[in-house]
């Protein structure tokens, strides 16, 4: 049994409402010194069997296709 | 200038419906092998500064306090 994850963020290009939402409130919580915030999705995801490449083929094709929206997002397929 | 990236997780105990719906769909959609599926949030967090201990202490706090529900959540705080 093997863990994968998947990473997604937005693009760089693709404004992000809620982090800039966390970053602005900061101050205001007296927190100084951060410059931005960006949000995305972590997944981790259980294999039956080994992280192998015909595994991690997998995970991208299922990220592709399911966890991220590749038109907005990159995402990054990584054993942990 | 330095990133620091917090990644939150639903606590083991906690009960994750998106995650279970995910994984129930893979196998109607051809991918097999996959025994389970979490949905978390990552944070791309930037710092004016360097990633020091005192900053990333303060990202800790944030993280308590603003990421993560700290009840139902778990977070990890790391350099990228």
């Amino acid at each position: 049994m093997a863990r994968v994850v998947v990473d997604v963020m937005l693009k760089p290009e693709i404004l992000d409402p809620q982090g800039q939402a966390i970053a602005r409130k900061l101050p205001q919580m007296g927190f100084e010194g951060v410059t931005g915030v960006r949000q995305g999705k972590r997944f981790e995801v259980e294999l039956e069997g080994p992280a192998d490449e015909a595994a991690l083929e997998q995970v991208r094709k299922i990220a592709e296709t399911l966890l991220a929206n590749p038109v907005i997002e990159n995402f990054e397929v990584f054993v942990e």
